[in-house]
């Protein structure tokens, strides 16, 4: 067979050992706060109808969804003016009926839809997994990522805001990472649009604010001047985004209640607040707006202090998700971390413990003939009944091949059995890091190892 | 917008709390013993490029790949001519760059060619991860399933195949099932073959075998008959087949190398057994012969005692999987569990530990107005802080709602703040099981929970 040079689709990546640890203990800190909150994890396919996808993520994000070609002869049923017309967008629908998930919360709904009758309400779940999106792969961008998202579905309860800003201050803190939190409330941003009478421009005016850390002030300045040509109401509305003080944004909305409401709710979050010890920076931010059109009350980013990465994680309260299953009056309320950044930051800040190896392996069994290694053999029978994680070397090989194996894998202990150990009952015991020696026995080294 | 009936992909399935809870405990279990028996986790994409996964799993297997359709115009690229021709298969390979994993061997063998200069030889990982097959969806046959593999990489030691049994052993003793272990070794079958002179039927003989199970011995003994023609050597054949005694095997082959190598390795095995404390069953079987072509040398099969369901996992030993990659003589071992059987037959027999819940939540509180809503909030974060998994409803609701919910969740304890309460600076702890209730302070609460 020709031979093929190995290597990943684009986008995607493999893990090693140490990397696939330091990212299991990331996945294992959110798991346990999330746990500690009353969340239940959950599973749903990679997999979904192309039906429960699209039209979700706007047109852009359709784009991005990767669809699975039918299986078996998929063009039999294709007609040739079909065909010759070759117009891609319109021959998917007829040859692809499944996608990969673009995120964990489309199929959150379609799931709490499907599976309202037997879930408790307000339904609180996490789920950690991958998703997929056909983005043009760059530094920190990839084709494959996971998500780890936190949700709570079936109550309109602000306590679950205030429970999201402790969860994102818990697992940052945990894992060593100071947090900024900006907070707002898409129904402030709807309550300044109305006020200056911009009813049907909300969703290009969020687009246009929402792109305020790329393209700065002046930027925001000319899209929104170019989107409603009015000077004087650009310049105010450049000027308010920018006032940090939600009273004041209160007063000057006062005549709008859909802005009163948002602010109210800012309000209530920021009071509740006060009675935890949270430690990172939670900070109100009129110029925040997030991208996704199904929020329609607070929404969230957090950033990590002191790094130049960008958002770590995104938050925000939906109240029609589950409507496009036909389930009505659900409103929820989610967060999500990006886990690859957070890796990212991590490895660069060295904040990973220093024990996460890439093997858990404690001790190495080495030996040097026929009967030396059952003798190990069966020492390590014992070990692992023992519950310690232990490995023999598997062939036979000159000690500093076996010695090489435990040092590429910083397996901590060594167990040398040569035939003065065998005739003494005993074993030699190597720390690998001082490269101290002494004279065991294998209760010893039981006392040792535990 | 309209609202769409919501419903998975076909042959894919949610996962409920519970469900997620009982299947993370088994995987748990798996990654404890992998861990103890020195192997590491890894990662690799589910996406996979179509020139890794094609041709690794016969004509039968390339048809079961999910590809997934190149992004963009995928058509403008296509000449007319091509398209007329209406060759499914033939297009295929023009629009879908890219697949599904089929199973996470072949994905293996990739990443150990790929990264052989990071990785430490002999390589022991494990995988925990879902797999994709366009299989008709039965009951038990998904087309989204997890697999649990182990595999080691890098060394022909046949104390790697005692390790797959032990770790066989001491998973599903673990998981509360008994196991019988059927081992054989192709190098036996090879020598049968070419002892009866029929060396360019090996595939098709093997692949006769493989049927034992579903179409018994008459049927093996009439697919064999037609395949050689030769009525007494078909008999022979389905005699020895048979025989369940390695030696005797040994000395009917003894003219054989190959077939001599393939009965000294069985036997190393199960003299090196003798020195473990295995509790599963394992059997010589010469009728078990593996589907899968790249196996050459040990191949296991096991199934749980007392169960109708098949097999609950396989194993084998491949000499050549990454020399389709590019690196030669790196002789590998695997064995995989399947997942989604294990869990059938822990659930029908309940074997699941009795305190897995749909939520870890352990208590509930519950309050009545904002004054002792502010007061359970309190009494939350302290709890919270010293790792105590708790919740506050988020709502004001009738004493009834608030119950049934924690009723729902089966969360052992609910903490009840009435205005008797806040003034003896207090709480009623109410044990939910027994129906006992007590007046308890905070730090007692801390206490009992904890």
């Amino acid at each position: 067979m020709a031979s093929i040079k190995p290597a990943n689709a684009r986008g995607t990546r493999d893990f090693l050992p140490i990397e696939t640890a330091k990212r299991q203990y990331i996945f294992g800190v959110m798991r346990n706060v999330f746990t500690k909150y009353g969340f239940s994890e959950i599973e749903t396919p990679a997999m979904e109808q192309l039906t429960t996808l699209t039209g979700k993520y706007g047109d852009e994000g359709d784009k991005l969804l990767f669809k699975i070609l039918d299986n078996g002869d998929f063009l039999s049923k294709i007609e040739e003016t079909v065909l010759l017309e070759k117009n891609s967008n319109k021959l998917i629908s007829q040859i692809a009926e499944k996608g990969l998930r673009y995120d964990l919360t489309v199929p959150l709904a379609r799931y709490v839809a499907q599976h309202q009758n037997e879930l408790t309400f307000p339904f609180k779940r996490f789920h950690i997994a991958p998703v997929w999106r056909a983005d043009r792969p760059q530094k920190g961008r990839y084709r494959e990522f996971y998500q780890c998202d936190c949700d709570i579905v079936g109550s309109n309860s602000l306590l679950y805001e205030v429970e999201l800003i402790q969860i994102y201050d818990e697992v940052l803190t945990k894992l060593g990472l100071q947090a900024e939190i900006l907070i707002n409330n898409r129904k402030i941003l709807q309550g300044l649009v109305e006020h200056f009478e911009l009813h049907n421009h909300f969703v290009a005016v969020t687009v246009i604010v929402d792109k305020w850390d790329k393209i700065g002030e002046n930027g925001v300045r000319n899209e929104l001047q170019a989107l409603i040509n009015n000077e004087s109401k650009t310049n105010t509305i450049i000027e308010i985004l920018q006032i940090n003080n939600v009273e004041q944004i209160g007063k000057i909305l006062s005549s709008n209640t859909t802005a009163q409401k948002g602010v109210e709710e800012i309000q209530y979050i920021f009071e509740k607040l006060k009675h935890t010890h949270i430690q990172s920076n939670v900070i109100f931010d009129l110029k925040l707006a997030r991208g996704l059109n199904y929020y329609t009350g607070a929404i969230m980013e957090v950033k990590a202090q002191n790094t130049d990465m960008g958002s770590i994680g995104g938050a925000g309260r939906y109240d029609n998700l589950t409507e496009t299953f036909g389930l009505k009056n659900m409103s929820g309320v989610g967060c999500s971390f990006g886990a690859e950044r957070i890796f990212d930051i991590m490895e660069a800040k060295q904040l990973f413990p220093t024990n996460l190896n890439n093997s858990a392996t404690q001790c190495l069994f080495v030996h040097f003939d026929e009967a030396s290694e059952l003798y190990c053999f069966k020492a390590l029978q014992l070990l692992r009944s023992r519950e310690i994680c232990a490995e023999i070397y598997p062939e036979k090989a000159k000690l500093a091949k076996q010695m090489k194996y435990a040092d590429d894998k910083k397996i901590p202990y060594v167990i040398i059995a040569g035939e003065n150990e065998l005739q003494s009952n005993s074993f030699t015991l190597k720390n690998m890091q001082s490269g101290e020696q002494s004279s065991v026995s294998l209760y010893e080294i039981i006392q040792i190892l535990k």
